[in-house]
């Protein structure tokens, strides 16, 4: 059996890889800094930016394989955010401590933030990189080191560009959260005009392809998107129609920020055919699904209060 | 007065630096492991692989700015050493605690190995960065790194690309010492046949080109370079006329490695125009000076022995 380490399991990807982890017959060990409780998961808690508890832990474990998902991930602030810089070293240090106590394939989260985002369809060989942030400056390089570091020791290595995602546990002031949040309570979702085109991905999707990535031994940067393209604008309609709420959906309410492309898609040739996975969720079902989560979390507490 | 700190102070580049820095009136601290002996230089000797050390050494000095020139520089083994992964997490430790003590200039040694070595002629902004070594690749992504972190602090970071260099002190092993010493002792000296077209720059010239562009307030990628391009026939035959062993020369002895570009040379405009420097030595003055360093050592160590 395989051990597998997560970094982040306590994340919004995170936490979804642990049980298909363990159907895919892993022995998987979570790490976050107040450890996981999941059934079947060993838990463990480590900060990751602290290099000696990160070494020891690796020591502990000496996972076959690292699926690294942590970051700083603070809702909008991670975009410029100086802790970036710091989870490139970490992340370093921690693929070097993996491969010293036998590691062997490593798959870490990448985003669509490192492409340049001029070019609209975003191809993982032939799109130039020209990150504009904090956050896909550092993504990039981590990458570019990575990259070079696992060839060197003979390590297998992928990294999963993550796009546009949405589900359960969201951030609630993320797009599609703030839109269900703000119909289910009956209040106004205001919203751009929506024409923005984006690959929605449901976030049980997203940590499925992960899991299945580090089950492959494909190598190298891999899209992660359904492969279907959706504008802003379907998407609130799309939350409004089950929701029944059309009234509420503001589009147009709020300007276009001027930093935003338009047209900002994967190519997910190599996730589905070289990876051979497909998406378990379209849109609507994905949103249902969504909504239906929403619903009981206000149930659940209205039970509670 | 500007104090500034040099890391590889007692380097091939960082030991040039130190009397010019004193000429321009710095207050100049240099940093080596086993510190730096050069009358009016502070000396601090610190292993700046270690953060702990870094970070006191920072805090005692506080330079206002910084010359890093510190790399693994084990000759030929750097190309494809681990080592380099280290220096881009000890590099970016050193940028931040720098930054956290009050820096200001940050002026960082890079490598045209930086470059997509096919394009011939490299320029700072039109030319692809394409690392094909670890030392590229490391330097590369750290470029980026600190072009970013430094944006975000708002400190002034320039990164001088180093080409091909020559003098005194330099590895015995590399082509211009090589060529010298072998025909210094009347031994042939086997070469390629030499079509390889590139700008060699005398070490104190680029010493000085670092002094320069640390006292401009120019930011961003400069290549340094003379702005003249030699084959490595030429170079080699100049060296033989100095000497006046013609005889001893054997070009095309040994095959041109398959990896090497025929042309690779930088474009100089920055470094002419914007920081306004010129090189002190052409290629036969250097060469001369070079080779009359080497008759010196030659003639001490006869008088030692």
């Amino acid at each position: 059996m395989r051990r597998v380490l997560v970094t982040g399991a306590n994340g919004f990807i995170g936490w979804h890889t642990l049980p298909r982890l363990l159907r895919r017959g892993f022995e998987v060990h979570g790490v976050s800094r107040r450890g996981v409780t999941v059934p079947g998961v060993y838990s463990h808690a480590a900060d990751l930016l602290d290099p000696v508890q990160v070494t020891q832990l690796l020591q502990k474990i000496r996972p076959e394989c690292l699926l690294h998902l942590a970051w700083y991930t603070e809702h909008r602030k991670f975009w410029t955010a100086l802790e970036n810089y710091r989870w490139v070293s970490a992340s370093m240090h921690l693929a070097d401590v993996f491969v010293r106590n036998g590691g062997m394939r490593l798959v870490v989260a990448g985003t669509c933030a490192e492409y340049d985002w001029s070019q609209g369809v975003c191809d993982e060989f032939a799109t130039a990189l020209q990150p504009r942030t904090d956050y896909g400056v550092c993504k990039n390089a981590l990458r570019a080191l990575l990259d070079g570091y696992t060839r060197h020791c003979g390590v297998s290595f992928a990294w999963g560009r993550v796009f546009h995602l949405y589900g359960p546990n969201e951030h609630p002031d993320r797009y599609v959260a703030y839109i269900i949040r703000s119909l289910l309570a009956d209040k106004p979702a205001a919203c751009t005009a929506g024409q923005q085109r984006r690959d929605f991905l449901h976030v049980e999707d997203v940590a499925e392809a992960f899991t299945a990535i580090l089950q492959s031994d494909v190598i190298g940067p891999i899209n992660i998107g359904s492969g279907s393209a959706s504008s802003l604008a379907e998407v609130a309609t799309q939350i409004a129609k089950i929701l029944n709420r059309p009234g509420l959906l503001e589009l147009g309410a709020i300007p276009m920020p001027a930093d935003e492309p338009l047209t900002l898609l994967p190519t997910v040739r190599r996730l589905h055919s070289e990876i051979g996975w497909k998406p378990t969720y379209d849109l609507p079902r994905g949103l249902t699904h969504t909504v239906n989560w929403y619903r009981n979390q206000r149930d659940t507490a209205e039970l509670k209060s």
